[in-house]
């Protein structure tokens, strides 16, 4: 045995040393699938992560009286003058991107009216949230909150904005289909095997996400959007609620920005005249169970839609929630307790039409 | 030469190798202390991330007109009771917890006033912000939106909150010390050296962080901020502008929440009469450079706050950055370029005061 090779037997045993350690590191990870073992539990490593806000426009305010006010004790006597130029119609958008990456175009999260980003984040009663879910499996995402909600900031009313509107406690519980319809709020009764986490406590923490949303504010919040994607490059877009009905309407403006589309429970649609804009971009839509009219309406709605995409030539998918054994979802499908049961089957789209590998 | 020997030369060899492209990897840090070296740079491992929602209170709304309106394109009319309970004044923290962490305590980000948590992260011009800079030394950070901003959410005015105040764009350069004083943003001149990232598209970026501010709710950010710490446990504080005065006063009622506090630029005071309910809780505080008259007043103010606390035993210390060698510093020191040379000073306080490890 000559020297050299003496040597790479040291090395050898060193390595197999290695391999050994790394084994016995992984049976912590046993029964998860081979493909999602590194990230599924325990630490995530980030390669980067941080936040920008893009888009706006500027305004400007004149004929406001000033004015003067004591900010805090200590300080001294401020005085605003509020005419000036305004930068508004901005938007926020924070990133995490994980190492390796295994999507093969960004991940947009979009939120629904009334919410912010945080739709996506922790659950209302402490689990992991859709974020994490995606960005466990390799997803570049990006979570961010609409134009004048959230981080975005909103605009002086009636000056700039118009009609806010607030959400009392009631709403979303007989709105989003977590009770059984009007009245059920009161009567502390929920759909049928509702998989929103309805105790008090988690409740309570869904309405403290609720933000006010505006009436008179769509054609900002799409240019917010167009700015996003403008930046960030074209994307796989998971939008919710309200969030879909503009990712549609957006995409049929700019449908270069799309990679793909995964619509949940949308509340609304884009313009039926120019279903064929769609044409190109792979789009799934989901929606929960309990139906009630409304959103029964809603759906019909978002099913002729997709069928005037589908006879342009375009591609549609429809995966019905309790025809696939997820009985119980609401509209909060991310926060609903089988809302990773709902992403996986997400997630098996994208994998399937190519955006994961 | 024995096998043995040889085989210990080859692992001796491999070791050597490693060493030096840890030395050659270890130029890119050079001038850090040994033990901040790990994820100075390069990605970041969270042993986990998240986000939730503390506080609030109930708000009963009687006597609004019923809202009807058409959301979306391919929704349906929407009937909003707007009358009914409503949950307002909650607060918005999201954590990133890092592993390991070499932090002694929870380390709380509260920004200042017009402002959210998006402060601390990444700067205007794109670097990284205070939040990465404490995450790669091993802390667990909270990084918040004050009560009635940003993802906290705001209520209806006038009904539950009142007087919302919103900035143009020249008020903070001539307000924050970026520019030199009245007039300045028309000029568009800066304060001699100003360390912010003056290039239009940073302000701008830095205006789009903007956010209206109430000027009726400071006892629902001050049980904001309670509701927090009583979560998370007592912590140390860094503080901005508004946020540090309200830091003041919060410690002042419940002292018992604070581990240390690190007030950058406050822009007040506590309770004068009260300082000793802050004598046992360490304390710095730190000003910029180019200091104005409504500044330097309001310093004033704060050095006679620090006084008072020192005579009934406590320990505040300051940091001058100009006599400390930082020059240019504005208002806005988490994003000046030169604020990880102001975010190094803190870290050395925090270090030498037992709070890191």
């Amino acid at each position: 045995m000559s020297t050299d090779q003496r040597r790479q037997t040291g090395v050898v045993r060193l390595w197999r040393h290695l391999r050994q350690l790394t084994f016995i590191a992984s049976l912590a990870c046993a029964g998860l699938p081979a493909s999602a073992r590194a990230q599924e539990v325990g630490p995530i490593t980030l390669e980067r992560f941080g936040s920008f806000h893009v888009g706006g426009r500027m305004v400007e305010i004149s004929g406001q009286p000033i004015r003067e006010y004591m900010p805090t004790v200590g300080g001294t006597l401020n005085r605003i003058d509020p005419n000036g130029s305004y930068m508004v119609g901005a938007m926020y958008a924070q990133y995490m991107i994980p190492s390796p990456q295994r999507g093969t175009a960004p991940l947009m999260l979009w939120h629904g009216a009334y919410l912010t980003g945080v739709t996506y984040e922790t659950t209302p009663d402490g689990r992991e949230g859709w974020e994490h879910f995606f960005l466990r499996r390799g997803w570049a995402t990006y979570v961010t909150d609409a134009v004048e909600r959230g981080r975005s900031g909103w605009a002086m009313v009636p000056e700039i904005f118009r009609e806010p509107v607030f959400l009392p406690l009631q709403n979303p519980w007989e709105r989003f289909r977590i009770g059984d319809g009007p009245g059920s709020f009161a009567r502390k009764t929920t759909a049928p095997g509702a998989q929103f986490p309805t105790d008090q406590d988690s409740y309570l923490n869904f309405m403290r996400q609720v933000v006010p949303r505006f009436l008179s504010t769509d054609e900002d919040v799409l240019a917010g959007y167009a700015a996003l994607l403008e930046r960030v490059g074209p994307s796989v877009v998971i939008a919710h609620s309200q969030g879909a009905a503009l990712a549609w309407q957006l995409a049929q403006r700019r449908p270069e920005l799309f990679r793909a589309m995964v619509l949940v429970e949308p509340a609304g649609t884009g313009d039926m005249a120019q279903a064929g804009r769609l044409k190109d971009i792979p789009q799934v839509f989901v929606y929960g169970d309990n139906m009630d009219p409304r959103w029964s309406s809603i759906r019909s709605n978002v099913r002729r839609f997709a069928a005037a995409i589908r006879e342009t030539g375009g591609q549609v998918d429809e995966i019905d929630l309790p025809a696939r054994g997820a009985l119980g979802n609401t509209h909060m499908v991310m926060m609903d307790h089988n809302g990773n049961v709902v992403a996986k089957l997400l997630q098996e789209w994208l994998t399937e039409h190519g955006f994961w590998r």
